[in-house]
Formats: C-alpha cells, structure tokens, sequence
C-alpha cells in the first residue's frame, strides 16, 4: 500500500466512526474541524508503521484516529490560544462558533481521543494509553513554553529544540510507536521508531522555519509570516547566538515592531543572511534527519522495509512549500 | 474510618502526588485550584466505597485523586465559560493568571486525571478507564446542555434534571463506582451503587437550587444569587410548568431582567410560594433521596454497611446551606 491508500483508508474510517451526537453545538464542531481536511501525516504514520513492523493495519486505524482526534483537539485550543481566525484557509472553531465552544469541544474531542483507544485490550491497551497520556502532557508542556517564550527574551536555540520537540516531534515519535505497539514490535525497535519520529518532527518544524522565509508559497512569493510575527524561530534564535553585538542589538529592535513593513523583512532576511543562517539551518535540519535515518538503520526490520521509512523522510524533507 | 479520617488520608496523598513541575506555568495553577479546599465529597466517596465492598482504600487513593483532578479540570473550564471571577472565596484561575493558562492548565488537568489511572493494572485498569471516558464525556454533554439552556425558552423539567444528572450526578456515581470496581465488587452492586450516587447527585442539585432561595447563608440571609443570574433551575422550570397563563408571563418578564433588584426577587419567591414550588422541590429530592436509599437496598454487602451509605445520603440532605 502507498500513502495515498493508508489516506483514503483513514478517511473512510473517519467519516464511518465519528457521527454527529446529540448535543449538536458539542459535536458539530468536532465533526467541523476533523473534515477541513490536512494531510493526515500522523494517521498515515501509524498505519504504515503497523503494516511495516508485521501487524495488520486495520487493526490500527481507531489508534491512527486517536491520534488525529488528539491533533485536532490541540489546533482548537491552540488557535484560541494564539487568536488565530483561520485554519487551513476556513474559520477556525472559536470564530465560526464562540469561546466557549472552542474550549468544550476541544475538551471532549480530548476525551474522544482517550476513548478510541478502548478499542484495545489487554497490555496492548495499557501501553498505548501511558504513552498516550505521557504525549498529551508533553504536548501542554510544549504549548505552554512556546507561550512563554513569547514574553522572554534570553531563550537559547536548545530551548527552541527542546520545545518544538514538546510541541510537534512526540505526537509523531507517538504515532509510529503506537503502529509498533499494535504489530507487537520488539522493545528496541520500538524505541528506535519513536526517536525517528521525533527526530523527523524536529526536522520538519525546523524546515517549517526556513521555508516561511526562504520558501516560496503557491504564487512563488515570499511568505515570512513568522519575521511579520516577530516569532521566535531557529532562524532568528541563531541569528541572536551568532551576530555582534550591534546586529543582535539591530534584530532585537526589528522585533520590537509591531507593524508590517517590507523593510523590516528586507532587513531581518538581510541579518539572516549575513550570518549564514540559511545555510546554518540547512545543516541542522540534516543533522536531525541523519539522526532519524541512524534511527531506521538500527532496526530490527527487513532492508526494504527499513527503505519505506528513509524514503518517507526524506521526501517529507524534500518538500518547498 | 469514619468521614474526616478519609479527607485527612486523601489531603495527605494529594499533597505527596502533585508536586510543582516545569514549566511553572502550567503546574502552578494546577496545584493552586486543588488547594482552594472543598470538601473532597468525590473522592470521600471513593475511598469509603473501596472499604465498604471489602477493598483495601489505601489502593484506591490513585483513582480518588483522579476523580478529584478531573472535576477541578471541570470547574477551571466551567468558570471560564461562566466569566466567574471567584471560586471558593478565591481568584479563579483565568482571573488570576489569564484565559490561556486557564484552558491548558485545565486540560493537562484532564490528561493527569487519565494519567493517575495508570496506577491500576489489566481488567481493573481498563474498566476504571473506560467508565473514566464514558463520564467524563458525560460531563462535557451536560455542560453544554446548561449552555444551550440559558438561550433557550421551552426547557422542560425532565431536560433540567437529565441536564443535572449528566453534569453532575455521573461524576458522583463514577467517585463510587471507582470503589467498587478496585474493591472488586459484584457486577450488581457496582450498578446499583452507580445508581445511587446518580440519584445522591440529582438529589443534591435539587438541593443546591432550593437553599439559594429558601436556605440560608452564613450570615442567616438569602442569597437567591440564582433568581439575581437568572437561572433557569427546577423552582424557576417547576413555575413555569405549573403556573397560569398570566403568572407565567410574570416570571418571564422577571426573568428577563438584568439589573439587581430586591423587588425581583420578592415578586419571584412570592410566585414559587404561590405555587407550593417549595414544597414540589422538597418532595422530588425526597424522591431521588429514596430512590438512592433502594439502590441500596439491592446491594448484596452486610446490614451496617448498607446503613452507612444510608447515612450518608441523609447527611448530606440534612444541611441548610
């Protein structure tokens, strides 16, 4: 099976299991954002790790839901969070809704998420809903320092690693083990697939970053949302690691400002490119997918199956949007 | 072990298990709201059950702890969406931190909740667990039940007192279930004591409603805070089911009103005396009182066991505020 066939798989599942229930204004918007479509890479995840590691992937598709479930829950509560109007091009749950909505309903999409997992049995069950547990916190935790390093200014690049890797890299790192979990894999490989996760997630994030500047969005146009944000990301956290004195003291000052300029970007792109933190990043997002594929190599797995994950992350890295 | 042995035992065990953890601001409001005090009647309950069905209550101060966490979730949410500025005499915590801290403290809440469960093992761990989800579930529903309520118009009384059941008499009925599932009781038991902490929890909410208008408060007077919000509760629902025509145009229009008023709440007591309403409220919490007294009844464990559940019910429907 390819990518697209564990999708068309998932989303047939979907739509079967998860029905609208009374009371409409609690469940309307679960159903709402769980079908504003997104790439379904965690659910994929799980289903192929279930299949490559000798289990059946059917068996795995209410975990792959779980984890989805999950996701979804965090961007709801994320987005009011963060005040965010839109989610994937639509109204996010607290603007076509209200607060209050956006709040319970990302609560019972939580609980909905714990609730699949009943599917299981046994050691099975328990192991997937500990490590379930353990990344729902874990996920808090990231959201709550992604939250606080907003309002600080001394956060170091190993920071930005250790919350990125909280916020994004172990609900991925989760969603492979929890496939290896269902196939009854070995410990050990286990543990290699959920460091490959994680890697891959802190990989992914960091490309998120140097795509947002240095990428081109679908009209071959420079987005930078992030520099327009004055958010914290590797890029501008290195820049700060690296650069004089004068020029720390000069991005600090660009990030002070509110308002949207073209010369704010011209001169944060400038900073950045004079330190070389294209290349830099560069660097650090093979580091960490080098890591994932040491990760893949000590498996206990046949070539060709190790093959399927090198390939999916290298592809996953291979993307210019 | 009578009541307050088990309140001191569960206030050790919460001091002992949650302990600040980083990031500070996600742990420090989570152990702030569970030091407000209370009276910990959940988690009493749970203990206690555990002895009386035969158990040991040392082994069941885990899932009492998870029952404790899981409603202080509730109350952090709920006191979001109700904009209440105090709980328990004190700042609640979107007030004294702010709104995001309120809804990601309030939902590693709810992940810790699961995550103490995680002391159980095998059948016993995932019937706690499931009967967890199920409740918990239940508890966003009647939330959003008592949301939907306060637009609409027509609430029958039956709506009010499943709204209630849901949003509080299933988490009471799970405190004790919990008991008897790690005290391993009979399958008959465990229902019929679920049963009875549903009908405990109707019966104390019926309860709650009356003494805000005819109990008395710590200074001998009124309080009536419910006429004051407009709460469409059981004396209000039971006024507008038994009044006449014109009389029911009186409290709607009463009840329309925004503005504090003593003459409000005069003319609103006067039309529930009126219609005997405080009467018809006393007699349908002695119903669920008697309904909870059979279940147990039904139950298959020793006279003066039966008796202490007996007295506990009569107890807590004995206070006046």
């Amino acid at each position: 099976m390819n990518i697209n066939d564990y999708k068309v798989l998932f989303e047939e599942h979907l739509e079967k299991k998860i029905i609208a229930e009374e009371p409409k204004n609690l469940y309307e918007p679960i159903i709402y954002i769980l079908n504003l479509g997104g790439k379904r890479l965690r659910s994929i995840l799980t289903l192929m790790c279930c299949d490559l590691f000798g289990g059946n992937h059917l068996e795995s598709l209410d975990a792959a839901l779980a984890i989805e479930m999950f996701h979804n829950f965090s961007l709801v509560h994320d987005d009011i969070m963060d005040k965010a109007p839109l989610r994937r091009g639509q109204k996010t749950v607290h603007e076509k809704w209200d607060l209050n909505t956006g709040i319970l309903s990302g609560d019972a999409m939580l609980v909905l998420s714990n609730q699949l997992l009943e599917s299981y049995e046994g050691e099975k069950y328990k192991k997937l809903n500990s490590l379930f547990n353990k990344t729902a916190l874990q996920v808090c935790e990231g959201q709550q320092y992604d939250m606080d390093f907003e309002r600080e200014i001394s956060i170091s690049v190993e920071d930005y690693i250790k919350m990125i890797s909280l916020k994004t890299g172990v609900l991925i790192a989760t969603a492979l083990k929890f496939g290896a979990i269902i196939a009854m894999s070995e410990n050990n490989d286990m543990e290699n697939i959920y460091q490959y996760g994680l890697n891959l997630g802190i990989a992914f994030q960091l490309q998120d970053d140097y795509l947002d500047i240095f990428g081109e969005d679908d009209f071959g146009k420079q987005k930078a949302g992030d520099i327009i944000e004055n958010k914290k990301t590797f890029l501008y956290l290195k820049t700060l690691e690296m650069a004089e004195d004068n020029d720390k003291k000069k991005i600090l000052k660009l990030y002070g400002k509110e308002q949207f300029s073209e010369e704010k970007i011209e001169s944060v792109v400038e900073l950045f490119k004079k330190y070389k933190i294209p290349n830099l990043t560069e660097l650090e997002i093979q580091k960490y997918t080098l890591k994932a594929h040491q990760n893949i190599r000590n498996l206990s797995i046949d070539q060709n199956k190790k093959n399927v994950f090198i390939n999916f992350a290298d592809q996953l890295m291979d993307r210019k949007v």
